[in-house]
C-alpha cells in the first residue's frame, strides 16, 4: 500500500493548560494526513479530487485511537498513514504518529466514499469507490 | 451511573467547507462534557477538581467513536454523557450526541486518573480512583 | 442599538499552555456573537439569513482588538456585542468581553454585506446592507 | 530587522462552510510564525526561551489586522514576520500573508515580554525586554 510519511512540530496552538496536545487535534492532523496521501496517489489537489469524481469527500463512520505516549510542545513528530483495507464503498485509514521514533498515537478511521444526498444537501450518500483509487493507492 | 445532559447549537466555527461539523470537534465538545459530568458530581470547577485530588486531571488513552448522521451548521443538539465503567485508576466515559432524537455520534472513551509523572513532566502516572470519586459519579 | 448579551463558561480546549485562553479563540466567540446578534434581530437562523438575502454572510475586512485582562480556565465572562455603525455595505460589530464586570476583551469588526463573486467562488463582493436589517439591528 | 518566511498549505480544517479560512484561524498562524522568528533568532527552541529568560512568553494586548483577499482551501500561502518596533517591555510584530504573490492578510500585534505575576498566577507582570534579545531579532 503507498503510505505518506510527513513530520511536523507540536505548536502553542495545539497544547491544553497541562502543556501536551489537546487529544481531538490529533484527528484534525490525522484529515489533513489524508487528504495528503489522495492528493499524493491521484496526483490532484483535494479540491481537485472532489470536483473530478463528484463526490464531497470521504467523511468518516467510525474512529478508534490510542494514545500511549504524551507528546509536548515542541516536540517533533511524524505521522505515517496509508489505507489499510478496502472494501465496496469504505475504506479504513490507518494513522501511526511517532515521537522520538515511538509509536504515540495510533488511529483506525473509517471513510465512506460519499456524494451529497440528491433530497437533503446535509444527508451523504456512499458511492462505490473507483478501481483507479483504490489501485492507485495500493501502489 | 449520574449523567450529564447539555443542549448545544452547532456554530459557524464548528463546520468545515462540506457545511457539516468537521470531526475532531466533536471530542472538544466531549471532553467539554466529561469535565461538565465531574463538577456535577463533585460539586467543584475543573480546576479545583485538579487542585483538591492533586492530579493533571484524565487524559485519555483510548477512544472509539461511531458518526451515524451528519450535523450541521445551526442544528440543536443533545450530548449525554457518563461513566460506561470504572476500573481501578481508568474510567471510561460514554457520550450520546443526539440531533432531532436520533443518535449522531457516539463515543467511548477511555480515561486515566493521573498525576504528573515525577520524573518527567510530561510523562503520566496513573492514580488510583479515590472511592468517593466513584461514589459520587455512581449516583 | 439593539444588542447581543451572552455568558460563556472558558474550557479547557479554550486555554493554551499557559493556562489562559489562546487569544485566536476569542474571535471565534466574537464570531458567534456576530450570528446571535443578527438571529435575535431579524428572527432567523444564520443559515436562513444567508438564503433569504442570498448572501455569504458578512466577512470580516478589518478587526481591531485589546486585551486587557487574562482570561483562564474556568473563568465565568460575558459577551456584549453591538454594531456600532453601519456604512452602505459595511458595518462595525463592536464586543465587549467582561470577567467579574471588568473589561477583558475589547474588539472591533468591520465586516461587509456580500455576495459570492459571479465570476469567483472565492472572491466577494459587497452588496448595499437592506434597509430592514439596519432598522433591525438599530431598534 | 530579521524576518522569517515560510510557506503553509490551506487545510479543510482551516476552512469554514464558506469554503475560505475562518478568520480567528489566521492568528493561530501568526502566533506559530511569532515563535518560529524568536527560535530563529535566539537559537532555542519556544519552550527553552521561556525556561531561559524566566517568562511565560509575549502575551498579546493588541491586535490589528485587515483581510484584503479571501484565502480559499488548498491554497498555497506564505507568512512573511518580522518586529516592526520595539519598546521598553512590549513589541510589535508585523505578519504579512502572501497568496499568489498579493498581500491576502496583515496584522499588527502588540505583545509584552512577561511573567507570571508572583501574586496572581493568572495575570502577568511586564518585564525590561533583555538587550540581546532586542539585538538578535534586529539583525
Amino acid at each position: 500500500m503507498l503510505s505518506n510519511s510527513r513530520t511536523r512540530r507540536i505548536e502553542w496552538s495545539d497544547c491544553d493548560p497541562a502543556g501536551i496536545v489537546f487529544y481531538p487535534r490529533y484527528f484534525s492532523m490525522f484529515d489533513t494526513s489524508t487528504t495528503m496521501l489522495f492528493e499524493k496517489a491521484l496526483g490532484m489537489s483535494g479540491a481537485e479530487i472532489y470536483t473530478h469524481y463528484d463526490v464531497i469527500g470521504y467523511p468518516i463512520v467510525d474512529v478508534r485511537a490510542r494514545f500511549l505516549v504524551p507528546v509536548g510542545y515542541r516536540d517533533e513528530i511524524s505521522i505515517e498513514s496509508t489505507v489499510a483495507e478496502f472494501r465496496r464503498s469504505s475504506f479504513d485509514m490507518q494513522h501511526r504518529l511517532l515521537k522520538d521514533g515511538a509509536l504515540a498515537v495510533e488511529a483506525i478511521e473509517t471513510r465512506v466514499w460519499a456524494k451529497k444526498h440528491p433530497d437533503d444537501p446535509v444527508r451523504l450518500k456512499a458511492q462505490p469507490i473507483p478501481q483507479e483509487i483504490i489501485d492507485k493507492l495500493s501502489a
